[in-house]
């Protein structure tokens, strides 16, 4: 055993090892992101996507493999060159955000103030398309502002969106593209349709305002009328690293009644019980498993947000609403074996619905399991 | 514009160049490992804590600063060296496993056999210790494995746990450690009270029998009987990495009801209306933005694991049952809401539960849009 002052010196000498080890791969991060940056610039001139999975996969398998030859662990290698990997994807992206699908498209965004809308007028914008904007109060202004647009975005609460689609339809080229981003797409596809006589796009972006990204993003497409006519669009925000899933209005809407209503309304309920409860949150959290945090964080992650959004999705349909009663219903079944402390029925539903679950349980536990790790690693 | 084929010979001499780059990454973290390696085995003779946050932050802060001046992104050297940190404390504590706190105790673990048995054994066993089992068909043998042992520790479902306290208590030694580490602690603590007038140490490892390290990982301490006599068992989980959080019996139950029984119970519930609904999961999942798919992956988590496991946490005490039941009611109340398409009620209710959150609300927005990242960057 050696003396204090010893000791100090010999793990201060360590460190100092370590920071300049960890100092030179810095550099050759440094020295990676020029060589990405000029593979960005050829991709950009020659019309080649930014994500190409199969290298990246290549990539990774191989570098598992060296991680193995140098006894480290493959996981972590894994884990460390995805986020390079992701971060120079997102500079990538940056780089063909330039660079405009149909660059003499002259855009119009209703609703361009909004938080989404300043997200649309921005990409656009960066794209070098020409790019307008029309406000609640530039309405006496829309003749001017629809002169010889080829993309009419309507960025507007959804129960605006009708109103809207009707008021801008006097002043739309016949050639023009009516499109939409609201989280619903029944109604204000069948508004657009009835208001445009020309091409109809409804679209959904699945993620909010403070996106800084589109890599890898969702954006919802369906189809209104003369979709051979929007494809642009489409492929203006595969561009833009999007990917973009193709449905009907009504498939989308019956998918957000599970995705986005049903998942929101079960945690607002959550949330509502602790606060009912008046729960010790802090201390909960000290007692807590990373699932626990995992899943409270969710549930507060709600409620730090906006709430009129989250009525929105709720209340939006009538069958909606309907889906939702039917979960509290459904809920309440489960009283009857608290009741009774019926632990067989308990284990004869659960194995029901695991099987019904099916392979996807394992997907979900490798992916929980992996995201655990990285919340006990940061937090 | 160039050719295809020149195309093609540009990007691949650019991936050569990344391979190479990479590869010397690769080795520099090689030769970090043989660093961090050295630091350890001073630390192990030294009886130092393999975690030090101060010097883990401030490692942090200067990769951070470095990246920035690189012109890299500090999000980015943040995330690679959080996954080197983690990595080289899981090395060095798996060094540190081998060593025991309290080197000539003997350990004896009832019901040893079972998941949460075979890891305790392993892990003592792997500290130096001499390890015991005792399984069912033992207890004819109970009186020589006793024999002289320092700590018992009760690895047996909740409803045997104070049958095996009873049974074992004729053979243990008056001043051995009788402790449990079953998810309640109420009832499994009083019951090791009675049968055993020696020190009694009421744990619960909040993690599974699949955890491979204890790094982070936490374990509730409740006290029994004599706890200064318990605390080198304490010392030996917080060598091997874990969180130790003391707590009395009553509140751990308390915290369990929460923490526990009722995120699972309101998970199963989930689980079973999207079986009830036949939601087209494959399909949801296409639509999903990242947030859905982990909280889906969550309920997939959970029917993809062990239902008695689930059946005894959530039916385990009657106080229990009466909350979950509480969660149900409290639940319906929310249907008159939907009932009158009430957006205003929602939207106060849903302000006074973000209110009851708060701060918690910015810490949860924090680390979920951490994790969300996580996701989009690997799956």
């Amino acid at each position: 055993m050696k003396d204090g002052e010893n000791l100090e010196k010999l793990l201060g000498a360590s460190r100092e090892k370590i920071d300049a080890i960890d100092g030179r791969i810095m550099e050759l991060l440094a020295e990676r992101a020029s060589v990405v940056a000029e593979v960005a610039e050829v991709k950009k001139a020659n019309n080649l996507p930014v994500y190409h999975p199969a290298r990246e996969e290549d990539l990774i398998t191989s570098r598992r493999k060296l991680a193995k030859e140098l006894n480290l662990s493959p996981d972590m290698a894994e884990e460390i060159f995805r986020t390079v990997l992701r971060n120079s994807r997102i500079k990538q992206t940056g780089t063909m955000a330039g660079k405009a699908v149909n660059p003499s498209a002259k855009i119009l965004v209703v609703g361009g103030a909004g938080a989404m809308g300043r997200l649309l007028v921005r990409w656009f914008t960066q794209a070098g398309y020409e790019v307008r904007v029309l406000e609640r109060e530039d309405w006496p202004r829309a003749a001017s502002l629809c002169d010889k647009i080829d993309l009419a975005i309507l960025s507007v609460p959804i129960q605006a969106t009708a109103q809207a689609a009707q008021m801008l339809s006097a002043h739309l080229p016949k050639d023009a593209i009516l499109a939409d981003i609201t989280s619903v797409k029944k109604e204000p596809v069948r508004a657009m349709l009835k208001a445009h006589a020309g091409p109809v796009l409804g679209l959904h972006p699945m993620f909010g305002p403070t996106t800084e990204s589109f890599d890898k993003q969702i954006v919802v497409v369906t189809e209104g009328r003369e979709s051979e006519k929007c494809e642009w669009v489409v492929r203006q925000l595969a561009a833009w690293g999007a990917v973009t899933v193709k449905s009907t209005p009504e498939e989308h809407d019956e998918m957000m009644d599970v995705v986005q209503a049903l998942r929101h309304f079960a945690t607002f309920c959550f949330g509502r019980f602790l606060c009912d409860q008046k729960v010790n949150l802090a201390r909960t959290l000290e007692f807590s498993s990373p699932i626990y945090r995992l899943e409270l964080g969710m549930v507060g992650r709600l409620f730090a947000q906006d709430p009129e959004l989250y009525a929105d999705i709720i209340f939006s349909t009538p069958e909606r609403r309907e889906l939702l009663k039917g979960f509290v219903k459904n809920l309440s079944e489960n009283v009857k074996l608290l009741d009774d402390s019926d632990v067989e029925g308990f284990l004869k539903e659960f194995r029901r619905v695991s099987q019904w679950f099916g392979p996807f349980g394992e997907q979900a536990i490798r992916e929980s399991t992996y995201l655990i790790e990285k919340m006990v690693e940061r937090f």
